[in-house]
């Protein structure tokens, strides 16, 4: 399957959700946002929207169909291993209405790979391989139990490397938009010296958003200044006079 | 202000809503959900759910309204800077239906500030002083422009080390609840092995909520079994029963 292209100037959007108690007890810190917001950029889909939700169906439920009513794709997260709390699946099949049950497609290859591992097929093992009805299988080549896509719903494990590799094969499922293009300079000025200059090059480019971070350096304060279109010609001339304004005033 | 702590057997409830299109690209890795959520554990308030939501007013409106209806207190950081993005504290008194301006509270040590560090005040920066009608102060002791609370929302800055000293200023005004307690036990076992032992338990105490995580280590699959509830008895209780299943089964 190759990826299909938006079509010209087609916006592509995401959101993720993040399923796990252990995230929002701060026992687990979360090294998958970042990453998936990365990855999409990278690709040309926006993320829009991520949300953490506790490890409870009718919240996944919720979530899951406020967020795949709104954007184009919702991936998720957690929660789809072999112990009691991996609800997530089960989640999924009644968000979209749909029954859910042991898939032959899943169940093969994870038989073949804990046979040659000479590991047990427990009950519990087997509710990894649950996919609710009219799923495509996303491929885990660590751990080979899989993820799923359902509509336009990516259900990911938790674990970073496991995700990542199925991130990298859900994404030949997904069509992707026009890049969100970006310029950024480090400036060492505070964000209160910058800000009305560049709120003026901000309204004199509307179509650029401009966004300024904030960062403190070896205890002193700079400023990232974004731009960032989906042309790249605007971004170049917003660029350029953003560096003709600094280098007046011998910022640059 | 002293801590009022809530009833006893009172559950606190939280959310966090991240602003900011940088978190949302990748561009900025976010540090402070794992903070948060540690902090709000450590005091008895229970974090139930995290958005990300981009620099867009009414997605910040939106968000707040839905998450401060359904929960004890709602958590933001960033976008309350100098710069033109940052658009949280309009989007608050939106959010709350009531007016804004500059607050002599805020202003008076902000321009002593700035004053003795020769910094010019400029309108930009004084944009930071700009409170919402209604709201405390939360005290900013890294770089004065002050944090607020209105109602039941803590507005607090992106840049960590600052919105770590706005979270300890803001905790005196919070209500505590009891706090979840907690124990951990890392089994060098795959998960797929203790599951249905696990779930039994999980079976027995309803009420000790129980997650399973798995991880890798040395390339080696491990769990880590986490046992949760603000009872300590039926925590230590569950806990005991639990050493004596994995006691039983050599894999403690």
């Amino acid at each position: 399957v190759a990826n299909e292209t938006g079509a010209a100037g087609e916006i592509v959007t995401a959101a993720l959700c993040v399923i796990g108690d252990e995230i929002l007890s701060g026992r687990t810190k979360d090294k998958n946002i970042g990453y998936i917001a990365d990855h999409l950029t990278t690709i040309g889909i926006q993320l829009k929207e991520v949300r953490v939700v506790p490890d409870e169906e009718p919240e996944i439920v919720a979530a899951v169909n406020a967020l795949r009513a709104r954007y184009t794709y919702v991936f998720t997260t957690g929660g789809i291993g072999p112990t009691h709390d991996d609800i997530t699946a089960d989640a999924i099949a009644k968000a979209f209405g749909v029954g859910i049950d042991v898939d032959e497609r899943a169940l093969t290859p994870m038989k073949a790979y804990f046979e040659r591992r000479g590991v047990e097929l427990t009950p519990a093992r087997l509710r990894m391989a649950r996919i609710p009805f009219g799923a495509e299988l996303v491929e885990n080549s660590v751990s080979i139990a899989p993820g799923f896509m359902l509509g336009n719903v990516v259900v990911m494990a938790g674990i970073p490397s496991i995700m990542q590799v199925m991130l990298d094969a859900a994404t030949k499922y997904l069509k992707t938009g026009r890049k969100m293009l970006s310029a950024a300079l480090d400036l060492h000025r505070p964000e209160g010296e910058i800000a009305d200059m560049f709120e003026d090059l901000q309204k004199r480019y509307p179509d650029v958003p401009m966004g300024s971070y904030p960062f403190i350096r070896d205890g002193k304060p700079g400023t990232q200044l974004v731009l960032r279109s989906i042309d790249a010609a605007r971004l170049a001339d917003a660029e350029k006079e953003l560096k003709v304004l600094l280098a007046a005033r011998g910022w640059l």
